[in-house]
């Protein structure tokens, strides 16, 4: 069996820097045509020229790798300091989403936001440049399963203060969440991972400690694993794939003070046809990975197609140094 | 400021086996006059005469390690195969505790039980000899945050079937589980370890991952950490010092699949004074280490002192290759 869908979108992805820079690239455009590229690198992508010089760089990479078909769209990072002229002046440059970390919540945030209302005139001028607010939605100090629900009513109020303004709740991880995102108007959205479709707390701490599938937000519980399947596999437009995949070395996750993220990009499509197809929804794999994204980022569809096929393959135990999503596992579909 | 209090009681303590029994039993008996021994080692203890030759072991490394006032408590592990004959014959050889792990809750508990009805006849053999029931109060398999609420009933139904059989529900970790200790009859009391009136899950995985802070069950919330603290520090006699200090050499705790266990032999006793002091409960940090849990095993009280005094010390990096709770943190009490 084979199937072939439009190429596929990654609404949140974090290609990293320096050394990691290189390898990321690979992996994620080897079966995305574009992703949305995170901006928490170690030096912050803060303005038109961060973002400009990092593009650049990774146009750098695909080039030289010979990945013509692969675009990155870029975001800048928003943090006590941006103004409304920053974000003017990225949109001009073609920074298509702004992304919001509330202070400390995961990899790289410690520069993040803790009074949002200060944002107000920075989202006022997002909303007329048309620019997107990715929001890590978690209110830390928190419960750690608690942050995303308290998070939501922050959600609320953007959203309504702001009606004309794109929102993306990112890796929604709660029923409380997809619930959330389904009764707030169109101009709201909310990307899911590949990891959340497929773990709860109980495979991260349930068991043994597993390092590798240590993410924020954590998994959640079966019913919320549920829920986020409902909605990926749903026909509702408002929810499509961020993977999120978010790659550490080995060192860094099997550590005494281990670092939040999974990587995912090798093996995400792999990953969603075969959950698609386990709950029969594979004709909506293409809806949920290339055009929902797509539409609500007001792109083109991107140039090419991919292919999976039922092949049964090895995952890895690792690709450069990093530990993948599902390291070692015979996973039934295969990307070819 | 010093405090001398009778020698302590730890009435939940893993020695393991091999190499690390030799370390272990020094890191205990440095601070404790007796301990109740796990049975969970690698060949697990079953009978009367695992029971002795594990105590002989144990009595011999004290004896080379100069060690004369310690004195370990012996327990046999529940298992389906476990007679009435297998228990009697146990507690005429002085074993006093058996501990029933359900199946895979922890660290060697594969062969844990998963009825607990079928284990009737052996809880009333343990009622007749007076053998106290230590349970690890968990289900598995349901949520893991659930799992100690979820196995109260349990406790419930077997209390009430055997009215005269003494039952410890070990290392409570709810505020659930302490309400429902003392609202049973007095045959029935709890352990609390250190490490659980220190953490929350937010130690754990709210911030960067720390394999160390790992143990089953998990820290839950501030509001159970602090039921926990309040049945410490109080007056109910049912409440009592079980460290489960658990090592795991380092490679074991930091890998992609890491064991539960906290390591707090060395660091229990000046943790425990900090936190008393901190609730201004200190004059009762003997009762809670050192009288209630000998109270209820009806055992006399030991032989000796332990001194401890208000001196900041600094936990090392490791011990023996096991990383202790509280590394490389100033601790304001000091075991002299």
């Amino acid at each position: 069996m084979k199937i072939k869908i439009n190429r596929p979108f990654d609404l949140h992805v974090h290609l990293r820097d320096g050394k990691m820079l290189e390898r990321m690239v690979k992996h994620t455009s080897a079966h995305f045509g574009h992703a949305l590229v995170m901006p928490n690198t170690t030096k912050p992508i803060l303005t038109a020229e961060d973002a400009q010089e990092y593009k650049r760089e990774i146009c750098r990479i695909a080039a030289l790798e010979n990945l013509p078909h692969f675009t990155p769209l870029m975001t800048i990072k928003l943090v006590a300091s941006t103004t409304p002229e920053i974000v003017r002046q990225a949109s001009k440059a073609g920074v298509i989403a702004g992304k919001l970390y509330p202070e400390g919540v995961t990899t790289n945030s410690a520069d993040g936001v803790s009074n949002f209302e200060s944002l107000y005139p920075v989202f006022e001028a997002m909303q007329e440049c048309d620019m997107v607010l990715c929001l890590h939605g978690e209110v830390p100090g928190v419960f750690v399963l608690d942050r995303e629900a308290a998070f939501l009513k922050t959600l609320i109020d953007i959203s309504r203060a702001f009606p004309n303004l794109r929102i993306v709740l990112e890796h929604v991880t709660t029923e409380e969440a997809v619930e959330t995102v389904r009764l707030l108007p169109y101009n709201v959205s909310a990307t899911i991972t590949v990891h959340h479709l497929f773990t709860t707390l109980d495979d991260v701490i349930g068991g043994m400690l597993r390092p590798h599938l240590f993410c924020k937000p954590v998994a959640k519980t079966e019913g919320d694993r549920k829920a986020l399947i409902g909605a990926a596999i749903g026909d509702s437009m408002r929810f499509f794939l961020g993977t999120d995949s978010a790659p550490h070395l080995v060192g860094k996750k099997e550590c005494s003070s281990g670092c939040a993220g999974v990587f995912t990009a090798p093996v995400a499509m792999a990953c969603l046809a075969e959950i698609f197809e386990q709950y029969g929804a594979l004709e909506r794999l293409q809806g949920f990975t290339s055009t929902f994204g797509r539409v609500f980022y007001r792109l083109p569809p991107g140039p090419g197609t991919l292919e999976l096929v039922k092949e049964p393959w090895v995952v890895p135990a690792e690709y450069d140094g990093v530990v993948p999503f599902r390291a070692g596992e015979t996973l039934p579909w295969k990307v070819l």
